[in-house]
């Protein structure tokens, strides 16, 4: 038995599924004990990340608790860049940092595109080890920051309010944009290639930060190249399942349906019920609690997970989760909550 | 001669005008040396807001920089929660905080309304004080914040990144939320007609966060507050244009526009031509030029200008401005030039 059947696959091509799937983002991660237990026997985030076994025990936690439809690989969208020699670490408090970030034409001339198979194997060794590890009836997604929203951390240097040195690059100097924006695509590519050959059955493009873009810019600088990794993602493993996700990019809806995506991911910003109108049976959708309903009671939760997949209105192509990452102080039982509201409602 | 006839207040009522106006937010602010010097002056800067002279001063200082079509009061968002008593201080980079910030039931029934002739009256005195000095052809901007803005800021404590105290109100004590809100409403209610009475030509309201939230949430708790106080600006003085302002609203213009409000703020992430194809002619539609534009060159503001002037399409109901307030670390000759480039081609 493989996951092909599996209602997350399905619901992702629209294959009539029994019911609603649902998986979380950053469901491995600090809001269960457990995470934090091996988080600190690893040390710090990303020794957590290039330690495959401890990768594979973190994405296998969140399965043993509640009765999740996907895993989700754990590792971070900043991977690339590290592997590309910025020196990524990670302040607390501050959040990721890089001890050179790009400044100028020669250090993007300078970026290399790190090999899938040596600085980056760690990633397809806990992708492989999840695989074996994990049940064989579920699919594990794979994933990878947009390309624009690499640039973000890039460029600045580490996370930003208002991206003045990413945007200054991108309207003074757009061809130096698109250079580094063409070596990162390309550097995803590969990436995330790999990640599907090593045993992902799904991938998700996580654009956070293309909503800060005005709609021209965000078409050419953020969407053009993540369209352009969702070309390149023709492996000997056959063409698997594509999730996009622009946070804050609701206006966008029906650009995004275009890429060639099988799926948008949905911030909570949007009615759920309207993004269908729009995109018709383009694509899934996926999405769209407020992460901030999950620091409320399970009651709560039941109430609104109900409205969200009544809002969808029945039928396939509806992937719940999130709008955005759960949080760390979310407690564990809404967590469940959230879970066995969607198999009440779905 | 008085500032009825000005081309702003005429594009406000979607009036023929001879070419687009034009202003900037936050345009008295720090970028200019001389607001430096006044802040310098007058310590920190809600002491800048409580004096009237002071406050009228940098009111005036870009009139005389920059042919502007309207000056805004120079004042703060949260005069009103201040005049509650709830103990506003300015941190140094960390922003607006409160030492007492709303909590429960009993924090917001014991929540005063202030009089604007009593604990606000230095802000009548600055509006009295800037119509009577600056040119009469020109109209003075009033303002306000949302209440669900101000909400935000006062049950948070101070800046936020997720909202997570004021959504757990909304989620789980929505009752608890109308109550405060319904407090707030009253209080900037009597406060923009005090405004309006001291002689502002026109009011807008900054809705900064209602952009977080779902759309159904948006709309009971942020654009219904709004909606009330719109309609509770009659005055002795007639009824004044207003213009309404969400950042992240992008997917409720039709909404906003249903307000019986005269003008929509527009952020950078909507495109101003769609944006007027979907309001028709209901509203003005006022911005909307990334503020980090203002970061590069004259050439490259002049460019955007005119894109942003295209993309609207001609005719009256535009007011050209930034789609955010201006930021301190902008280049005094790039204000110059984005004013020129309106001139040129509006």
């Amino acid at each position: 038995m493989n996951c092909e059947q599996s209602v997350f696959l399905k619901a992702l091509k629209r294959q009539p599924v029994e019911r609603t799937p649902a998986w979380m983002m950053r469901q491995a991660g600090r809001y269960l004990p457990e995470y934090r237990e091996v988080r600190q026997k690893a040390g710090d985030f990303m020794s957590l990340c290039r330690n495959p076994e401890l990768a594979c025990e973190v994405t296998l936690q969140p399965l043993r608790r509640f009765d999740i439809d996907a895993a989700i690989l754990f590792s971070d969208i900043l991977t690339i860049p590290d592997a590309m020699g910025l020196g990524l670490h990670f302040t607390p408090g501050e959040g990721p940092c890089f001890d050179k970030p790009i400044q100028d034409d020669k250090d993007v001339a300078a970026l290399p595109i790190p090999d899938p198979s040596d600085e980056l194997s760690y990633v397809m060794d806990a992708v492989k080890m999840i695989r074996h590890h994990m049940p064989a009836h579920l699919p594990l997604i794979g994933f990878a920051g947009s390309p624009w929203t690499l640039a973000c951390y890039m460029v600045e240097g580490g996370p930003s309010r208002d991206f003045k040195k990413v945007k200054s690059m991108l309207y003074q100097a757009p061809e130096l944009m698109h250079q580094l924006l063409a070596k990162i695509t390309q550097a995803t590519t590969v990436y995330l290639n790999a990640q599907i050959e090593s045993g992902v059955n799904a991938v998700m493009i996580f654009d956070t930060w293309g909503g800060v873009l005005t709609p021209s810019a965000y078409q050419e600088f953020s969407l053009c190249p993540m369209q352009k990794i969702l070309a390149g993602l023709e492996t000997r493993a056959g063409k698997i399942p594509t999730i996009l996700f622009t946070k804050g990019g609701g206006q966008w809806l029906e650009l995004m349906a275009e890429t060639g995506c099988d799926a948008l991911g949905l911030d909570w910003m949007t009615d759920i019920g309207l993004a269908r109108q729009r995109v018709g049976d383009k694509v899934a959708l996926q999405g769209n609690m407020d992460p901030a309903l999950l620091l409320t009671t399970p009651q709560r939760i039941n109430q609104e997970v109900k409205a969200i997949i009544d809002a969808f209105g029945g039928g396939t192509g509806h992937i719940f989760n999130l709008g955005h990452g759960i949080t760390p102080d979310v407690p564990v039982e809404n967590v469940q909550a959230f879970f066995a509201a969607v198999k009440e409602h779905g």
